[in-house]
């Protein structure tokens, strides 16, 4: 749309260059500036309109100020120069992080309030965008999870330092969803209370053999083990993370209890032994990518016992649509929240009957609110770790999220499931909710 | 496979016609009875072998008695002629229906734990039937959801008389699956609780107006009414079926507060002031087709306020796959539960997010088994009111039902779904479980 516009509406670009080269270009320096804002601006009004008029306030170099809402604003957007202008209206989804992380641009007031806006005002003027050009889908692939892709994607996020984690994550190090059971419970709580709903979905007995596919820094696996006398196998290609996790599983004496493999969970088939009572996987299927549900699917089928259980946990869509573009470049390197139609392709495949789905959605939100406060509390560590774009980049990026799941762009999906032939499987939920 | 296995291993048929008629016919007739026995004997031998040798024992006409597994037989079927016998190989979907409701079979023993066992050695034997040929679709699409052929469709199965209902389905006249929230709850006690659990999951408030697709004879929305303090208006094309609903109204003091309409669903938007806080939809989605899904959707999406909530109960399957031959043309025309995945058509149409989903497939077959003892009690009466091949029809039905749910073939879903924009959605799920 954007692009189109620059196409159509006038292409005000060139002339401004043109005219800053002829030899008429004798006015002063300050009347074209205005003259150039003006433009900006006129565009820039445009441009708010068609997104539905957002209550923001953009404020462009020149000190000039375009707001088309009828509403206060809940953010002022500062636009440095004219070259980041025109970036951000050839490739808003890209340029918008780029800009932010560069300083390029800035935002006073609201971050996720801003960004809830513009999402809402997509949303009144666009009402699908599942559809990706023929050479999205080319460069997708592109980074696709191969054994060897899905490492580097995981590397590019996941091992760049514990250290970075644990300044945010809460002592769970639990890098998912959380579950607050009640409003005023604390994130290490909702970590905790995340994991016994998990189990308590899955119905664990003691003794029973449970894999774990991506498993993080290991703290689900622990919890089930002590908690639920289970034995776990917990798979992860991120070799930060399970050196984190062989290392807790050392501290609480769970060694004997919990074997963490750094392997693609692909290979969960090829390890001895490989029958299990559940299979459960909280926050991987992100990495996976719909192209590969089927095969998981079959894998699932091969390793569950047939009254074995299965439980996903992932971040999901209402429908099927491309993770927002600068988040895939700069955040998340092959990564697809996809649907519940797309994840549907799993259980078909692993002949498994879905028993149970929750959406925990406004959880993610406050998961997110918690993460980046303690972020903002931590900020001049994380700007010495590395530096201050990062931290822009990751502040943006927590922001984001927050308001995708707010909004409802993000879903959070938790699903149960059994192999049909499973007769044992609970009789209602009620159980879930005794504590 | 079976037409197949008739082509390839021999044309028994003709041959033992084409002797009948020549001249060396001269044989007696007991011996050439037994040879004949003997040849179908090795036939269905090989029939049963290749459906995974189920438990069962047939008894052929000539009383051969045929079994391929190493099991004790839970039931066994007396075939009580040749030519049932052909058509049984020839189409055994709808043949078996057609011959057992004219008693040309007969079972002895558990007629649920027959058609169990043929579909847990289906389940070994092959693994997927999803696919249909263009003439099942072409056949399909005749009997297609038009206005009209709905309506026809409908008349066929709920019109046949609501005192023959009342034998069975108990005093709440519930024609779907309940929920026993405990093990020993009565059909009663089941029906009203999964009225409740519906009400609950909705989270319906005191005022609300609710609009409610297939209404049945109008107790969940006389029960919402009285119980939850809403407005409902209930729709329904079949006329027997809103005869009785409003003569409950009136009974019940609450035709001022429950309209039962005689129209179709795809009507609801017709209707005046059609927004309304919450959809609900129980049973009904069978019936729908879904070709029909996303215009549901859109339905859906124009009628719901944007704090308004969705439900959708409904007989489903692990994956696309037509229902039974025999159920489709004999008792329930035009209906096809569907996937989980086919059903997200209508969500991402409608623009909503799926909340929850719970499969209750076990209550079913505790429902159903509840239907049948009572449908035994009373199929004198029954057989009165038709006849007895009606009652054999019926008796197949419920236990064919009983066993689908049993094993897998059929699942029940409970979806829950609200507007994307609805952030005022519950936080959990535990109110559902605080009674």
């Amino acid at each position: 749309m954007l692009d189109e516009q620059l196409t159509t509406e006038s292409n005000w670009t060139v002339d401004d260059d043109h005219k800053a080269d002829s030899p008429k270009a004798d006015h002063s320096a300050t009347l074209r500036e205005a003259r150039q804002a003006s433009l900006a601006g006129r565009t820039m009004r445009f441009v708010l309109r068609s997104a539905g008029n957002p209550a923001i306030e953009i404020v462009l170099w020149s000190g000039e100020r375009i707001s088309t809402s009828m509403r206060e604003p809940i953010a002022r957007l500062h636009v440095k120069d004219r070259s980041t202008l025109l970036k951000l209206f050839a490739h808003p989804d890209i340029e918008f992080g780029e800009a932010y992380s560069a300083g390029r641009i800035a935002v006073e007031g609201d971050l996720t309030g801003l960004i809830e806006e513009v999402y809402r005002g997509q949303r009144v003027t666009q009402r699908s965008n599942s559809t990706e050009s023929p050479i999205e889908q080319r460069l997708r692939r592109s980074r696709s999870n191969t054994f060897s892709g899905a490492r580097d994607n995981i590397h590019h996020h996941y091992d760049i330092g514990n250290d970075f984690y644990a300044l945010w994550l809460g002592e769970t190090m639990a890098y998912t969803c959380a579950y607050f059971s009640t409003p005023t419970a604390t994130l290490e709580q909702a970590q905790v209370a995340k994991m016994d709903h998990v189990c308590r979905k899955l119905r664990l007995r003691s003794g029973e053999v449970v894999v774990e596919a991506g498993c993080g820094w290991g703290s689900l696996a622990l919890h089930m083990a002590r908690h639920y006398g289970v034995k776990v196998r917990a798979f992860n290609i991120s070799h930060e993370q399970i050196a984190y996790a062989r290392e807790q599983a050392k501290r609480q004496n769970l060694s004997g209890q919990v074997e963490f493999i750094e392997d693609d969970y692909r290979n969960i088939g090829s390890a001895p032994n490989s029958r299990y009572d559940a299979f459960v996987s909280v926050g991987m299927l992100e990495h996976v990518g719909p192209r590969n549900f089927s095969d998981l699917g079959r894998l699932i089928n091969n390793c569950l016992t047939s009254s074995g259980r299965g439980f996903i946990h992932t971040i999901g869509r209402d429908r099927s649509t491309a993770l927002n573009a600068w988040i895939e470049k700069r955040i998340f390197p092959g990564a697809r929240p996809p649907s519940l139609k797309e994840m549907m392709d799993i259980f078909e495949a692993a002949d498994c009957s879905v028993l149970d789905v929750e959406n925990l959605r406004l959880h993610y939100s406050k998961t997110l609110q918690a993460w980046r406060a303690n972020f903002e509390r931590t900020t001049d560590r994380a700007a010495k770790m590395f530096d201050e774009k990062f931290v822009r980049m990751w502040r943006l990026y927590l922001a984001g999220s927050e308001a995708a799941f707010n909004t409802g762009e993000m879903q959070l999906f938790q699903v149960l499931f059994a192999p049909r032939v499973n007769n044992e499987i609970a009789w209602t939920r009620d159980d879930i909710y005794q504590y």
